[in-house]
């Protein structure tokens, strides 16, 4: 009857591989370790010390967190420019240089062609002398095919040999880490670094993705690996989760440029607990990471991102028409895009596809390539595509999309007015529409493939792309027929009426938000992008469009539908649960069941718990008084009930198959004789949480949500009926929306 | 036993004046009518119709909120713009053009003087014909005493007599009520126009307020009249706030021109329960409500505010030194604001002071007017005084800050070099001694008069008055001892290094920190005035430590000490509970009282009830088994039980005192000739929340927070024990804060 528990055995409390953790409990252990340093913190000067430590570690930490993911953010953007290049030449001056960085240092440069210079030698001139005629064609042809097809293998073979985790784009993952869930390793060093590397490689490889959401990946990783210095994160899953909103925040603040967009990204569709504490932590780490990035300069114009722009023409109220056409095509786009990426997906994972990810990621490797080459605006990376589509064709622009009639003869001084497009725009609208065609078949294809893919640069490069067809074709409307009503009350000849870039803008906006159904996060981006709260409403106006419509055409935005086609336990917070259920209707045992397996306080022996423990399969039983009154004293967990008992038979003297277990405060009564008790109150928890069987579904689902519980007990005028465990209640939702309950996969 | 009760009693489901709402229930019932609305679509057109307008008639409601608040903004800043000048002079063009407008329009001002045009005439102008000489002097002084007088005489009495609720900034109010208090007419149209029209009385008497608070109260005004207009929001209280939050964001977003920094602050500071689509919604609001307030234009400059800025030069690492000093400086000043502020109200509350409030202001406004006037820095309105602080001197300005030797020398076109201080500059350094120490003094006895009064201006210009005195303190140092080490490596002669106008914006940044304890939220208000990503570090590194210093002082912002201070039922979200009690310390009934009061759920007359309502004020009772068992079946509130049994008694035949009152699914068996029973089921919420009586208090409180609870009922083994309602949460918090427990008066 020793009481030899009061010291905690190692592995209570903590959680296996693919689990969801009890938020409450986790909070309520970080309060009492706070409670304890709070406590000791009056003792000693040393404790006081490690008190205030403790409490700045946090920022610290934020600190770290910003610092390594803008540095990592940094190296990808370095990289991957250069290996891009790569496909197309290689440096003379030295290997190291890109294209732009390689005529920079050149002496040779004219005006005109910025990009030729004599130390930029393309594939051709260094294989056969020459960068003219076909042969020289076929040859840089072949190398840019070839040096896809390497950077991709690369890519794919790390992925699947060393840190499988670190396909995708990580995001579905991350939603499902923090709202509670364990993955282990998918956060780990391994990950991190193969990511890291393999990104640069899939974004080399010219495939139609994105850095943004492995970005994301990336610097989780690094918010996890971080935590690891820090025992109150360590420790602690609900603590180490707040670390991971707020290097969400970092990573979206590294790949877009916009810190406040990161933290509004992270609260609005990444985290889970959000407490405003995580909020202004957040808003630090992102702040810390632009500005590590800022002071790398990967782009070397002091701007994060490639496609920052500047407007300077006002907009007319007339043109919220087309940018709410625009919304339209975006919310189309996303719906599309989401059924056929979804279904693909599906097909991928139940035939024989997915056995072969090598040869998958290589033949659309190769398809991409060799269609991608023939078209600038393909052959291009996708980010300068979006910087070039965004821009706003100034003066000195020497882009094809600039050549307009009469460009160099402008009458007011600076400012350019409406322009008949010149042969060199004409050619470049053909040229777009098939870049759009490309871009929307085979993105569908490409998400998905084992490699790190984002699909926030692929989208928005869609988007993109129609907003500047329908731009220019505004414009050359407005040029042409600027009598007409809609025109002559805001656009008088020759005057610069609209901007194509500005349109190109709002599209990327309405195809990102119909593929994610972001809201404020995507607008606040943007804005941050644009500096101008002028085009706030132009891309509000198309961002709420293009959610509408996607929304009518499909509830999910892509991540919730790619965690429901892998069947994590994920709780959605934004959608209401809209049915009349009620708890009696989801909880287990089912009415047509055997009753539900409880332990009794102090009346089972230690084999009859072994057997209970044996015969089934749940994770946690409630304790009653006992099995007639069936009034409930708490809940014991599966883990901690079979560590605690292993832990009994090795240690205590005398505790054998026959030995009673006890949950109260006292021992019971026991004849003499009886081997000796065991005490285990103190992996019961004393407070579980009960409804009734009448309470509605709606309210159990907002406590799931709201507490982060992992189960929740049923009563009926006060006896305990049933349980209700978080994978029930995803049953049922799923049940609910007619989808297959079975597709909940892990507890 | 007619079961009559089908149809709801009017009256049950409401809530009694200075009461706390349950918002479980509450959004059940929105749930409950969605649902209904939904089913009923597919029935007919005009169901489809309605329900689809009920879909957007949040859309429709956010609009007009905003169209409404930033047209009451709009003429707010036009009126206190034209009032503010009627205390110095007159317009003889038309007596409706305030200074800047009557001088815009006249043909006659030369460019160093802009301000004077002798269409302007001062009032010793216009009563002895001269502008010049001490009399001159004396008239005008005792003309700008007098009006002040009576504008400050106007609000009071409008205050006093007409609405009681429109006086001080409403924020504290606001919070209370967004966190599900009931305070009738706070949010009504009387408070709308008498707050209206004395916020600009207040503000143009020149007393040391601002209209940033008000303006957020006013918005919450036209959110909650305009709710009225749809069944939606005016029949819950839940959707309501909802609203409210949304308009409290496009308060502030006109307020500052800021709307990002507006939703932040409503997340942040206001709000209690913020969903994401109230976060999407409320970006929706505060847009339009910017864009209004720019189509009005009430600045003539285009811009939203008095005091947006736009700097050019960057600032360096050393700088941060000063920057954290502007914080330490801002969290002294907020942590003494609020302790003498609080000081001085609950004197005002406690003595006879509190008695003549129309004597108080007008003493107040006297002396702030008699000190004000001789100063020209104290004369100017305080956004005016803000937007001169903020900015950077250049060629063209003639402010005496800007007053610097060799000014028109510039060697660098266009670029200004650190300059040596002129007299102008040294006489400004002077006066703003004086000012700032006069703002502070007064601000502490003007906030929480009887007028409306927002102190985020004040405090702003606090800190911009310290900001810019260490600036040009700075920049002279920089000037004179460049060869210094902190200095020669970045600011080299002639180089311009420090701006004097980014200390000022910092230091105001800082002391509103200090005073509201905002982060996230003031750090993008003020990044949305200057629009520079590069000064987000400063602005933040001063909100940092103003915060950590403030909160070392004492933990609570002003709105928070000010709730209570009036004892409203406030349940802090931010704030960890930290203590180790439990539910069983805190519950209702204590060990020595008398048992919980239950109600039977077959074996009590209406008899019986009565004498319980008639004995007790508890606002609800548990419903039980028997009293024997003590098993929970349900709660029923004291207000629905109240209507119920006088409904009965009025319609249902029959009903007497000796009729047994049943909450079962069945009456109860009943011998022959007994009185018909009443059955209420219906009244009863079969899903009342419980806990166990073991369960941390840190718990109990997170899940009155987070769902927003009224009352929780405390369970033994199965056995109901005891009730803890929010007021018991919330005299327990105080009591371990060490505070009275008794200071909270309400519901």
């Amino acid at each position: 009857m020793m009481d030899f528990l009061e010291e905690p055995i190692p592995g209570v409390g903590t959680y296996d591989d693919f689990n969801t953790i009890d938020w409450v409990r986790e909070k309520s252990r970080d309060r009492d370790r706070h409670r304890e340093i709070t406590n000791k913190s009056k003792e000693s000067t040393w404790a006081l010390i490690h008190s205030v430590s403790d409490a700045f570690s946090g920022w610290l930490l934020m600190l770290l967190i910003g610092l390594l993911s803008g540095s990592l953010a940094g190296l990808i953007d370095i990289s991957a420019h250069w290996m891009t290049d790569l496909k197309e030449g290689i440096c003379t001056e030295g290997f190291w240089f890109n294209h732009e960085h390689c005529c920079w240092n050149s002496d040779h440069v004219t005006f005109e062609d910025r990009d030729k210079c004599p130390e930029w030698n393309s594939w051709s001139q260094l294989i056969i002398s020459t960068d003219e005629g076909a042969f020289a064609y076929i040859v840089n042809y072949f190398m840019y095919v070839l040096w896809a097809l390497l950077f991709a293998f690369l890519a794919v073979s790390l992925v699947k040999v060393f840190a499988p985790y670190a396909c995708g784009s990580g995001i579905p993952e991350i939603k499902t880490i923090l709202s509670g869930f364990i993955i282990r390793g998918y956060l780990g060093k391994w990950t991190l670094i193969i990511k890291t590397i393999t990104l640069v490689l899939a974004v080399s490889s010219g495939l139609s993705l994105g850095k943004e959401g492995p970005l994301v990946h990336v610097a989780c990783c690094c918010g996890n690996i971080l935590c690891h210095c820090f025992n109150k994160y360590r420790k602690n899953e609900a603590k180490r989760r707040e670390v991971l909103s707020a290097a969400a925040a970092a990573g979206v603040s590294v790949a877009f440029g916009a810190p406040i967009g990161g933290v509004l990204f992270s609260l609005e569709e990444v985290s889970y607990y959000f407490p405003l504490k995580t909020l202004w932590r957040s808003f630090f780490a992102a702040l810390v990471a632009a500005f590590t990035l800022r002071s790398i300069n990967p782009f070397g114009n002091s701007r994060l991102v490639l496609f920052y722009v500047e407007f300077h023409t006002p907009w007319h109220l007339w043109e919220l028409v087309p940018f709410i056409l625009l919304g339209i095509f975006g919310g189309l786009w996303g719906a599309l895009f989401i059924r056929t990426n979804i279904a693909w997906c599906r097909k991928r994972k139940t035939t024989q596809l997915g056995k072969y990810p090598v040869v998958e990621v290589l033949v659309v490797t190769a398809i991409t390539a060799i269609l991608a080459f023939p078209n600038e605006y393909t052959r291009m990376s996708t980010s300068e595509l979006i910087s070039e589509l965004f821009n706003d064709c100034g003066l000195l622009d020497s882009s094809k999309l600039c050549d307009y009639e009469n460009r160099f003869n402008t009458s007011k001084g600076g400012e350019l007015p409406d322009r008949p497009a010149g042969v060199g725009v004409y050619s470049a609208m053909w040229q777009l529409a098939l870049t759009l065609i490309l871009k929307i078949v085979i993105t569908i294809f490409t998400f998905g493939m084992k490699i790190p893919s984002g699909l926030f640069i692929p989208s928005m490069a869609v988007g993109a792309i129609a907003g500047r067809l329908l731009g220019v074709g505004m414009e050359q409307l407005a040029y042409y027929h600027h009598d007409w009503a809609i025109f002559n009350s805001w656009c008088s000849q020759g005057a610069d009426c609209i901007t194509p870039g500005l349109y190109a803008m709002v599209g990327a906006a309405a195809c990102l938000g119909g593929v994610t159904r972001m809201t404020v996060s995507l607008v606040v981006i943007m804005f941050e992008l644009t500096g101008g709260l002028e085009y706030i409403v132009p891309l509000m106006a198309a961002a709420m469009t293009s959610k509408w419509v996607a929304d009518a055409l499909g509830r999910e935005g892509i991540y919730d539908a790619h965690i429901r086609l892998n069947g994590y336990p994920f709780l959605e917070a934004k959608e209401e649960f809209a049915h009349k259920t009620l708890a009696m209707d989801v909880m287990k045992p089912r009415r047509n069941d055997p009753l539900l397996t409880v332990l009794t306080q102090d009346s089972m022996t230690v084999e009859d718990v072994e057997t209970i423990i044996s015969e089934t399969t749940y994770s946690g039983f409630p304790v009653v008084v006992s099995r007639e009154s069936q009034r409930l004293v708490g809940f014991v967990l599966r883990r901690d009930l079979i560590i605690s008992i292993e832990n009994a038979r090795k240690k205590q003297d005398g505790v054998v198959s026959t030995s009673i277990i006890y949950f109260t405060e006292h021992s019971p009564p026991m004849p003499p004789y009886t081997p000796p008790t065991l005490k285990l109150r103190n992996i019961l928890d004393l407070s579980p949480f009960t409804v009734t069987d009448l309470t509605p579904m709606e309210i159990v689902v907002d406590i799931f949500r709201k507490l982060g519980l992992r189960q929740c007990l049923v009563t009926h005028n006060g006896r305990l009926l049933g349980i209700i465990t978080k994978k029930d209640v995803l049953k049922h939702i799923a049940q609910m929306a007619n989808q297959d309950p079975d597709s909940i996969l892990f507890n």
